[in-house]
């Protein structure tokens, strides 16, 4: 058989989906498949995982592919010095404290890199994306809740412990009200699904009968992030509020992406970017109440949708990324 | 004469003083002078600048020391591509837009490098004082105004256009005022010497008569940060709500930084940080609720009172950065 194209292999490991797909060099996806997470029901997800991986390296490999190594994306800060999961992920409880990496390098044998998934979009983002080009990119992916994923001067920015990047969880508003995370003032209270959700279900309650509520078939609990972008393009007033409340604080957020670090690119992906888009000038308009003009000048601010093997891609550059870091580590 | 250490000539260009001094390649300062930078009159500062290092370069000279480059920190953003500094310098109008690097070097034909005060200062603690041997720190210099240092990854993250660092104007309350730097609800404004000022001149402005406004002699304008902090530890209300306010900025500003870039250390120094440093417990405090636990247990946040050397020696530490960066590209 002719050889083809060497391939990684990119997993997204989501709380309801795990995707894997073989990446060419070039950033395609060759071959993918999905399972649900819990498709052998709880603490079985990463049997899954593992069961799927198989499946999409034993479909590259009777293709001819060669498979340069493993990456995956995980919902949760990951240390990568002790390679191992280090915060409770509530998605995929099965994989706190895991060391994921090292259990995929002995089943496969082959190189294996584990990192938050956000980290993972930002460097396929940088690597094949809008960010191509950058020396300094950030994306914020907004969806149920928010990451970010931050490559500086050429650099993955992953902090002392895995936490770098957790901006969705950053104060826009020290003096704002505790957020689901243990935190105050976070912008996920503002500009998350989750958020955008429950800043909702709070201003129905103090009404008695609002389009919103009717909506939701009468049930606060059931008002979702959607419902309330579209109620808010139809002019309902207390949609209208919140969604004006999410595209500010995303605009501060900009404004402090933009000043405090000023990088060349900065993307809006994700489930609320995509409900955001058509409010792109808006929250442009915002983000240009906060950072210099200057600084906003120089740094490209762009929203795109995203799509359901963004990470998966992502967590093949994310092979890419760590092994062309070992060879300039090794010169 | 015996063959001399050499030294690199740092220099601090301020609004009321420009200090230089020839530093070791240890961080000690063998010897500085100083001169008020509008001695000769406006418009007269580069001037100034140029015959003080000169009388320091001779100086040493004298004394046998081969003199290896001239660093100088300056009071606005510079960008570093262009070798120009960006923004209009209030402090010192005449350096606006001014590529003053060429020029020093044109004049003394030594190796010149010119960066933000701060950054200069973020490099001098990366390399001789409190963030010695981290890989991420971040100095936040709080003064008049505040500025930030941020180092990551080993290297000084300066932005598309300079601006990286202007953490001062990055907002802490999205639906806050507007900051006089154009802004909205900035760090600055609650926690910078003329934020805590302002704040409490507005505050007083309600009352009929206050303790404060008394010590300030009947005059709102005559209240300064140091009269606030002083009156706030006598047990004033007005003067300590306002220093419970920038307390609590200072706090939300530290979790966006561990919670976002998660770096080894904190550095919070400059004038400000000296009247905080009795409240440190208060300001840690105030974190506590922003950062995630374990990721502000992987970050040291330490406040430095600094001195007049700090940002003189930083300008010595650029030099030894720059040449380092240069060297490592040449490989």
């Amino acid at each position: 058989m002719k050889k083809q194209a060497p391939v990684v292999l990119g997993v997204d490991m989501g709380g309801t989906t795990i995707a894997a797909g073989a990446v060419t060099e070039s950033g395609e996806v060759l071959l993918e498949e999905r399972v649900p997470t819990y498709r052998d029901g709880p603490g079985h997800a990463v049997q899954c995982l593992m069961a799927l991986i198989e499946t999409v390296r034993d479909a590259a490999e009777r293709n001819g592919h060669p498979i340069t190594g493993i990456g995956a994306g995980v919902p949760g800060p990951v240390d990568m010095t002790a390679g191992r999961i280090t915060e409770h992920v509530p998605h995929v409880p099965e994989l706190t404290g895991r060391p994921l990496a090292a259990e995929l390098h002995e089943r496969f044998g082959l190189p294996v890199y584990v990192d938050n998934d956000v980290n993972a979009l930002a460097l396929g983002e940088w690597r094949w994306g809008a960010g191509r080009g950058a020396r300094s990119l950030i994306v914020l992916a907004t969806g149920t809740g928010i990451g970010a994923g931050i490559v500086l001067d050429g650099r993955l920015v992953r902090g002392a412990s895995g936490f770098g990047g957790e901006l969705g969880h950053t104060p826009v508003k020290f003096d704002g009200p505790r957020c689901f995370c243990g935190g105050r003032g976070c912008l996920a209270l503002y500009a998350s699904g989750r958020g955008i959700a429950e800043a909702a279900q709070a201003r129905v309650a103090g009404h008695a009968e609002t389009a919103l509520l009717r909506a939701a078939g009468g049930d606060p609990l059931a008002i979702a992030a959607p419902l309330v972008f579209r109620l808010a393009a139809e002019g309902d007033p207390i949609a209208a509020a919140v969604v004006e409340e999410a595209c500010q604080a995303m605009g501060a957020m900009i404004g402090t992406i933009v000043n405090g670090l000023n990088p060349d690119v900065v993307v809006i992906t994700g489930g609320v970017a995509a409900a955001l888009a058509p409010l792109e000038t808006r929250v442009l308009k915002a983000a240009g109440e906060y950072a210099f003009p200057r600084a906003l000048a120089t740094t490209r601010v762009t929203m795109v949708p995203g799509d359901k093997r963004t990470t998966m891609r992502g967590a093949a550059a994310l092979v890419h990324y760590e092994m062309a870091r070992a060879e300039e580590d090794s010169r």
